[in-house]
């Protein structure tokens, strides 16, 4: 049984994302993941910030991104991050964009351990690399980085039900699905 | 014996593409890419407005990007594009970026015939799609944008030779990389 | 005396957003303001689709920007807009962005209507242009755009002060300032 | 007589730069400028991270910007930049978007010193600030970037003539207009 606590970041397509053709631009997807990433940082209790003052970096190493229908104008997405692996020096995010939140017994794992959510717009796997600042080169992820996501991604005990149904937009801040398998 | 016609598309970095670390900002770099297909489709005779006017778009379905070495401000970037699959609603296209232009002797085609490329700091496979504007489906890619590409791809003869070295900066609207296999 | 109900639009500056310097880029303020007149526009009971699909878009015409102090990664923005005009054909907008939500008393009125809020740190008088989307010349804005402004700027009557305390920012999708003057 | 040397930068509107009108999107105006900006640095012999590296960066304090006419995709811009004034800490640019080289004969001077120019598509003066990157706070322009600025603007004597015809494009890094008042 493993419990994965998803961090869910909504956005409204801004008129500054859309292209000629109405629809968000496709590296606009790249920033939408960021922001998700920076928003779930935050809640491990973690921050861009207190990373940076560490003199560390996570920089991007590898993105596989596929786009499945395109978002328009104005549109409420979210952006659905789970932490799938935390190595040495590197740290594969999934991420996928969906229309809607999803219910629980909507969302299905693969069988490595990716999550498949209804009306999905675009999906990505990403790779993250520590860099020190000064060296540029890559270094362990700070200690206390490695924990906060792992208490976030950790199973929460008995009560995990209680969160089965999905957050109200307005909820965000507090809740957060939690998926047992 | 297959002859690579490569477009090259020279940049600089500006102050708008870095991060807060001085680095290019990760999804800038898809920007740069379709900067260089804009140009590439010019060189073959076609353009993004003659696409538009058709009815058509070339939607990105797929990227598969890998970040080797950051770009820093200022520096000068080439973007070298091949087109290495032409289906009848899709198109794949190799991208590299590199911190020079290579010589002839230093590019190499892997088994998959992509190619290899010297001072490479960012790599990327694009699978774009042809999808109708007004019904937002797949449609088969015009027959002139295909003809334009096959004519670029095309080996160009015996005089190929003529232009193995690489062309100067101020040259690069006149002669692209002509590469024998 | 007049009633001037302020809208507000609260953002966290994203990684995205700053540049080499670790401050937001100056061009991303533009799109901060935009972000809050689309989000002032469906305040009103109006929206950007609604406008598009009216045949009309309101383009930039003039702009005059105060650049007065750097906004940092992760510093909560309050965008604070106020339409000091509408014409036949151009609406003028006041903005400010501030880095917090000011108490009713430190909201000042200068001469010419505009506001003056504490902890300002940019600020912006904004001229648009209503334009016609197929022939690209200026035309009369839409007479349910007109009436949208105009009922959000009027005086709401005797109940006003209960509205005088600053809305708590999850509030800000209920309450706007309203200011006797 | 005042001799005025312009910066012209030319650039190609790309895909990444317009909005669902099809027009460019009025924050990246902003953007064409600083890049212009960067580039008349370069050619006064100075350099945006020469600027950096001695502690310093021009931060922009006031835009006024005026939105003549709408940019295509794919049109060819110049923009044509002229510092109008510099301080001890603080410089003003002038700053214009045209759409094809001008003629010598047809710059103008306003009386304020300031060009006007044929096919004029945006237009906007701007101030920078100098100031210091550890307090950021205001501080007096280097000496080398003032004099390098100082001797771009200088009259280079009789032989100004040889430059009053419009260089062509390809030309353009190696000569710029000089105009007799």
């Amino acid at each position: 049984m493993i419990f994965l606590q998803l961090s869910i970041f909504p956005l409204t397509v801004q008129f500054e994302d859309v292209d000629a053709h109405g629809v968000v631009h496709h590296p606009n997807y790249l920033k939408y993941l960021e922001r998700a990433r920076s928003y779930g940082m935050k809640k491990c209790g973690y921050s861009l910030e207190k990373l940076i003052s560490s003199g560390s970096v996570l920089a991007i190493s590898e993105i596989q991104a596929h786009y499945l229908r395109p978002a328009l104008l104005e549109e409420e997405l979210f952006v659905i991050s789970q932490v799938t692996d935390v190595g040495k020096t590197s740290i594969k995010v999934q991420q996928v964009i969906t229309l809607r939140l999803p219910k629980t017994d909507e969302i299905h794992l693969a069988e490595d351990q990716n999550v498949s959510l209804p009306e999905t717009i675009f999906s990505a796997k990403i790779r993250l690399v520590c860099v020190d600042l000064k060296s540029a080169k890559a270094k362990s992820i700070p200690q206390d980085l490695k924990q906060a996501i792992k208490s976030f991604n950790q199973p929460l005990g008995a009560n995990c039900s209680q969160n089965i149904d999905p957050p109200l937009v307005g909820e965000l801040q507090k809740c957060e699905y939690l998926i047992t398998t």
